[in-house]
This record gives C-alpha cells, structure tokens and sequence, in this order.
C-alpha cells in the first residue's frame, strides 16, 4: 500500500518566539532555519514581516532553503480592500512562496474583538486569501480559535475554512488557540470538518500544551484525516508552548498506526539529528536542556539502578519502546566503576588517543573528569578540553608556553565630551622557552566601541607567543557561552569557547570558575593549547 | 446524575523517586505525603519498604494521612509460598493499609525474564494477592508490561489480571511500563479488559511519559471506563517521568466530559493550592520550576503577542483556557517586541501606574522599550527594570544618586607559595546629595575565595550610599543569569539580576553590553534604583 504523505509545519520563529523570555536574533534566525531545513520539515514559517525589525530583517536576507519558507500575517481588515491593507502588503512584501494568515472563525470573537459582521469576517478572508493567491503565491489561513468556535457555532466555524478554501487556501489549519481543547474532541471536531466538506488534505492542525496535550491532539487530528501537522522544535510556544515537533516527529515515523501509514519529509538519517538539533536550540537559548523530554532527553534512555537496569542488560527493548540511536539519543545505564573505564577508552579511542585497558592513567582521567563535573566542569560540549586533560594525564602534552599572571582593568567614567564611556585594558605575561614576554592590548574594536575584558585579555594573550605565534595567527574565537551553574552572584560560572581556524577545524574549550573573567581566561588558554598540539602532531 | 468517583493515586515517592538524579530523604518524604495528603489523593504509594533504608525509615514513621498510605512490593518468588518470601514479608511488615504489588503479566517477560512457566507467574499472582487480602490489607495489583504484552498475547495478559482478580485485589492496574503505547491504543485494550472480565470500577492506569503522551494515555483509559489514575506530582519519573497529577487532576476536574462525569478526592479550596504544591516539590528537589508547565507553570498564563494581549484585555476567556486562580496561578501579560500600547498600558496599571490612553509617554516608551529589545534587552524577565524606564519616561523618578565613575581590577599571579591565586578589587565613585562617596571593596569572601568582579563590585556599590544606606542594607542578590545574545567574543552579554529584601520581595533587572562587567553593573544599579523608588513611594 502506498503511504499517505503527511506535512509537517513549523513555527519555531514565529510561535516560538511568542515564549516568555524568546526573543531570537535574526543570525539566530538563520540558523535555526537551516537546521529546520536539514532535518526535513516542510514549511518554515519565519515571523511576521513588518510586525518587528528583527522578522523584516529575518525576510530580507533568507536563507536559501529546501523547505517552504513561509511569512505569517493576518487577514486584511474590514474597510479596506486587500490590496489596499498595508499590513497584508508588508507580508507580501517578504517575497516568500508561501504565506499564512490567521483569521477568526469564532462568531463570539468576530463580533466582540473586531467588532464586525461575521459575513464581513468571512469576506475578509476569501479577499485576502484570493489577492495572495492572485500574487502567485500559496496561501495558507491558520483559523485562530477553530475548536472553540466550532463548540459555539458550527456552521460558522465551516463557513470560515470554506471561504479560505473557496478563495484558493492550499490548507486550511485549525487551531486550537488557548489551548484548552482535549484530544478526543480535537478528533471529533475535525472528522465534522472533512464531512462538511473541507477535505483532509487540504486540513491542518495546530495545537497548544496547555493541558500537556498538544501531541496527542495532533495526532487525533491526523487520524481524523488531517494532513498538515504545525509545531514547534522542543514546544516553544506562548504560554505552555506549541505541539513538539521533537516529539511528533519520531512518533509519527517510528510508532504505529502512524508510521506504516504515512510517510513524512524527514529521512531516517535526519531523524538521527533529531537529539542534536534539540540541543541546538537549547544552545541557541542558553537554556538547560530538558532532561526528561521525550526520545531527545539526555534522562529518555537513562535507566536507574536496580530490576530495570539488569533486564536492560539481558534485553535493551525490555524498558525502552525504541532504539535510542534511531533519534541520535543513547542509553544511560548506571555504570560500575569497571564499565566507566570501558566507557573512557571507547572515547579516548574515538579522540585518536589509543590507552591499554590496564593504564593506571585510565582511572586517574576518571576521576579527574568525575571532580572536575562535580565543580561544575562538562566535557560533553568541550571535548578539546576533554582531549588536553586526557594527554596531559597521559605525559604526553608539552608545556608549550607558561602564564605567569594577568591583569585587566575595566573601567567606566565620563569622557572630555561629559558622556560615559568604558573601556577594559590587559596586561598578561607568560613565559616562552626561557624568555619573559609581557603583553598588553585593549578592548576597543576598530568602530571605537568597548568589547569588554574578556575580547582585552583574549587579544593580550594571543599578542606574542614567540615561536607559537605563527600557529594561532590563523585562529579566531567564533562563540562564547556563558551559564552560571549556581544561584546568587557567588555562583560559579562556566564558560564554553569556540574557536576556529584557517583550515575550518573548530574546537570548544571549558573554563570554570566563581570569577567571570577568570573563567573565560581558562577557556581561551585551552583553546590555544589544543591548537598548538594540534599543529604540533600532539593531538 | 450522580457523579462516578474517580480515585487518584499517587506514587510521586515511589517511581518518581526513579527520576534521574532525585533521592529524597525521610524527611523530605514526609513533607511530600502531607502535601499530598491536604491536595487531597486517594492513595500514597510511600515506597518500597526493605529496598532500601530510606523507605524503610519513612514507613517506620508514616504520617498520619486521609489518604491510603501505600506499601509496594513484587509477587513472591516461584519456589517458596508468600508467606515464607522474605521480600513480601518485607513489605507486609509495613503495616500499610494498602499494598501494592507489581508481577509481570508479559508472556515474553515471564519466559526471559523470571525463567518460569506462563503457569507459575499467575499462581504467583493470585497467591500473593490472597496472601495480603488475607492479612486483611488493600491488594493492589501492578499489570508490569501490560500493553506489550495484551499485544503480544492478550488472553495470557488477561489471565494474569484474573488472577489477581480471583485473589481477591481491590485494584489491577494496567502498566504501560516502558511508555510506549499510543493514547488511542491503550483506551482500546482497556475496553477489551472490560469485555474480557475485570469491571472498570477495579482498573486501574499507568502511564509513562516517553512519548509526551502519558496524560493523554490516562485521560484515554478512563473514557474507556478505568475508575484509577496513577501519576506523580510534576510528571517526576524514570526516564521521561510518569503521567502527570498536577495536569491530570485540574484536567479531571474542570474539562468535559471529566469534570460533568466524576468527582475525585480533591475540593475546589484544595485545587487552589496546586501550584503552590507543584513549587514545593520543585523546592525539595532544589529544581528549577518548569515556566511552560500546563495549569502551574509561571508562563502558563504569561501573554506575550500583541494581538492576544489586547484581546486578553476585553475578555480573558478568549486566549486562556480556564481561570489562573482556579488552580492557585496568575495571569502575566510581559512586554515584549510585539506588544501593543493596550498591553502596555495594563501592564502599567498593574505596576501602579495609570497613564491616561492618550498620553504621548506611551508610544515613547513602547519606542523605548523595542529599541533597547533589539539590543538585547528582554523586559519579559525584567519587571524592576521595566518600571523604571517607564517611570523615567513619566518624569516620576527622582535621580537618587548619580555614578561618576567606577573601575574593576581583575588580577591573576603566583602568591608567596608559587600557587595561581586571583583577586578583583572594584572602585565606585557616585555622588549622593551634591557629595561625592568613593567606595572600594574586593572579591574575596569570609572564607578566603575571589567571588569575581561582579561580586566586588556590588560590595563596592552598595556601601556607601550616604541617606540612602539604610534603605538597601537589607537587600541581597538571589539570582545571576548571563546570556550572549550574538555570537563572537564581539558578541553582546545580558544580564539579568535577581534581588531580594528583608520584607521578601523579590525583583528582577537588566543590563546589556558587550562588556559583561558594565552589563553586570547596569543590572545592579537597577536593583538598588527600584528598591529606594519603592521604599521611597515612588513605585
């Protein structure tokens, strides 16, 4: 039998962006859409254009993508003709292929929050979805509290999908808006849809989490028959965030009666980015991942000591409904101190840093990796660091170059000009083959502007290393995260550092401690010393 | 119609003590057994006495509680009676009224697992079933498995519930042990295990988390005729965690069909209280509470879009699906880039300041408020920070003191005994009625370690401020969050701090620059700026 195709619809840069305390940049933007695209979504549906700077800028440099990319907007409003509605203008304006609009299908919300006839509401979207289809492009009508407004007047709540239908929609999506609709109605409700005449795959479903049932009522709703699924990457959203795509995704391809049926956008080799490109928004976020999340949790596969972790042992499927490699994920068994060390090797292995399985180093590096964690260290995002502590335990990392102390000033006050003005200064000295060097640079860029004590001592530090200099001309730091790992302003801080270099490679590098600045100067020392062993053949 | 009772079960103390991470002490389980008890739970499943000393140590001193203080086990061994099972005899020993016991009811489990026949796992059942029924406790009867294996052989499944049934169990409790059953397919096998025998009004459900559809699996059993719920409070679990109290009983309580169908344990004045159990927990844990939670979350009822907060305004039912206070929550409408002036002026009322609609402050300070987002600023998170731009815009904020100047010395080198230490010293120089104050103060803590220059700095700021010292003496810093908003070491830092005072307010302010030190500072000053507006009556 031939499977069904099924859409999947994401809103992680517009509905996303409605969480509490989002607020992307359009560089971060970008990044989540090629990272969307690459796992094999559908539709990316990128902001609203002319809504705020950051979406217009977002539009006006796009990225080239697989995907639909998709501008979101509303239905023009009532006294004005479509083409003469400066807000569906500035949404066509993007220039995208495809465009949704939400409008209303509630009676209530017609009348009380537009204050308008509901035959005016219908006329507004049959106008605004006709002129965007006039304009070549796919329209696409998100009908706002579709479940709801169903509930108080069915008839109505059709007549506003057959507008949009009627005036040329590729898809009509209902949405649940508040959230509030369980997944037995949000079935029911859309079987009445497709038997009063919109057909299913011409239907999608967008849903809310607030009663933790956003997947389960996509997935009632494609069951009824709907064909396009809206979410978002790890349910962002307003409020308790949009049905998780990180979730539906995996669900639909690998659980049944879905996965025989349908058949989506997203090969098996995307689903196994699917944990990395979880962990990517996070990163993006600066936000702790999930640890309990489904398929993509560092805690999904994780199975704590005692009746579990034996049967684990005797048979993986026993406590796990799939294989945790399938979604890029892995298994976490409680190791004893023997299966830790096997554990090690197999890593160092994979560095290229070959140890025999009775090193008495091999228990020290775990220990030191152990204590380290424990004081806030990870090495999971920062296997550079990982790899120098491994060598350097081994004896096998020279002392290229030694610091023998730092300093740096940061300093604000009023200029000749009575405006205040800051500005950080490092000095920082180290010991090459024998020879003292001191160094000092400053935190001004080249526009005049303060780039603050850590860009000071990072340009200090890598200002004359003797005969290293050549080797780290060719470096630059290309990120910089910062996550205070405790409570209160006496927290420790971790600092993670990517660098790169002329030949592309690119390396993170840890720095822990209560002291910011101190922190990032661990890190960015790291991030020299594995570049010197790199280029050394040490690494 | 008289409603149908509903019994909930929670066993936060057991399988939620599987959580990753989460070991409780006796104590913190006594604290959690009194919060489930005034909540208003049927059963509390305390743990599994003789497993390990801390379960043992709590059932020794149970509190007295409403509800069904639950012991749990496993069915006996093969090869030995229940009575001489030393593990049962364990949990017998308990003297809970109520004891549950967990058995395998999976053919394959049975056969690879136990290593016994079909036959001597269901007399296992019913013997140590009638073996508690007949010390004259509350058998319950755990169905490990249960959906494997009614898929992989239903009558076997079957029969081991009959025979915990014939027993004499109060309750079976069918298990979807390793979380991988879809909703639909567990509410159809509990209808068939009410067609095959076992009354609805002795089933029991038990759902896992694993692919987001543990509430909705619950939700599903019940509609089939299930009359148990087991969860745990805050979804806490092995793995992904177990089906999730907190949702289900608001859920159970006020959405149809549940809320016109049955009635739970739990009052509307012991509803009110959820969210403050659901931070409790959170407390114990020493977690940070989940914002996007359903019903309790913080930003579950935060309204961010423009167009749902003006509509929030007319009428709150439109983008909320029940009332906060219903549940103990609040609704929160933050400002953010796509806020209108209506949302800003609620938001403002609700701060204590009324500005009139046409007041030409209010596109200023929107303008305001979006030119410093794009930035980097977030006022979502940053209410203290919020209110004193808008009341500098109003003219209604007094210039307390002024900052002439400040510099940060952060210094690492060799001390006397060759060890890399570090130090920061901070120099603040400000001006407090027409004098000038300077302030110096370093990193170092009572106990010898440099805290940084964030910390320096804060000591030296706030240590002089002349009339105003009093004011702020009882104030310290609760909270310290960094956060890049682009990338690069060139990229820009945003601070967002937390302040607490002797009276227990808590508030929360923001800095930015690419200069993490003068972000840091600019939060502080915020800090110290809205605690003497509001000592002062200004807010």
């Amino acid at each position: 039998m031939d499977k069904e195709r099924l859409y999947l619809y994401d809103t992680t840069l517009r509905d996303g962006q409605q969480t509490q305390g989002v607020q992307f940049s359009t560089a971060e933007k970008q990044q989540i859409a090629a990272t969307l695209d690459a796992l094999g979504v559908d539709y990316i549906e990128g902001g609203w254009p002319g809504a705020n700077p950051t979406d217009s800028a977002f539009f006006e440099a796009a990225p080239a993508t697989r995907a639909k990319m998709t501008a979101f907007g509303m239905t023009k409003r009532a006294g004005r003709s479509a083409e003469n509605d400066d807000v569906l203008a500035a949404v066509l304006n993007a220039g995208t292929g495809s465009v949704c609009i939400v409008g209303k299908s509630h009676d209530f919300h017609v009348e009380t929050a537009l204050g308008i006839s509901l035959e005016e509401n219908t006329a507004n979207i049959a106008q605004s979805i006709s002129h965007i289809v006039g304009q070549g492009r796919e329209a696409l009508f998100d009908a706002e509290h579709f479940f709801d407004g169903y509930k108080s007047n069915p008839e109505y709540a059709v007549a506003c999908c057959l507008a949009a239908l009627e005036g040329g929609a590729r898809w009509i999506v209902l949405c649940d808006t508040n959230g509030g609709t369980l997944p037995q109605e949000i079935g029911e409700i859309t079987s009445a849809v497709i038997k009063a005449g919109i057909p299913g795959d011409r239907l999608g479903i967008h849903t809310h989490n607030d009663t933790e049932n956003a997947v389960a009522g996509s997935l009632a709703a494609v069951e009824a028959g709907a064909r396009q699924v809206q979410g978002t990457l790890n349910g962002l959203g307003e409020r308790c965030g949009n049905a998780n795509l990180t979730t539906l995704i995996p669900t639909l391809m690998l659980k049944e009666p879905f996965a025989s049926r349908f058949e989506v956008g997203v090969t098996r080799a995307a689903l196994e980015t699917l944990t990395q490109a979880s962990r990517l928004l996070d990163e993006i976020l600066n936000r702790v991942p999930v640890k309990q999340a489904a398929y993509v949790g560092a805690s999904a596969f994780a199975h704590k000591a005692g009746l579990h972790a034996s049967a684990i042992l005797k048979d993986p499927s026993t406590y796990e409904h799939i294989d945790p490699g399938v979604v890029g994920n892995a298994r976490i068994i409680p190791m004893s101190n023997q299966a830790g060390q096997s554990n090690l090797r197999r890593r160092l292995s994979e560095a290229g840093i070959e140890v025999a399985k009775d090193d008495p180093a091999l228990p020290r590096i775990l220990e030191e990796i152990k204590a380290r964690e424990d004081r806030g260290y990870t090495y999971d995002s920062a296997q550079a660091s990982f790899e120098l502590l491994a060598r350097r335990e081994l004896g096998q990392l020279p002392q290229f170059f030694e610091v023998k102390r730092y300093k740096v000033t940061v300093e604000r006050r009023k200029n000749k000009y009575d405006r205040m003005v800051s500005l950080s200064e490092a000095v920082v000295v180290v010991k090459v083959d024998g020879e003292k060097k001191l160094s000092v640079s400053e935190s001004m860029d080249e526009a005049g502007n303060d780039r603050g004590p850590v860009n000071a001592l990072a340009k200090a530090l890598a200002k004359d290393l003797g005969r290293y200099q050549g080797a780290i001309d060719d470096m630059r730091l290309v990120d910089f995260k910062v996550r205070i790992t405790q409570g209160g302003t006496e927290a420790v801080t971790r600092v993670i550092i990517d660098s790169e270099d002329g030949q592309g490679r690119r390396w993170s590098t840890v720095g822990v401690s209560a002291n910011i600045v101190d922190a990032s100067f661990e890190a960015l020392l790291d991030a020299i010393m594995w570049k010197l062993a790199r280029d050394g053949g040490q690494i």
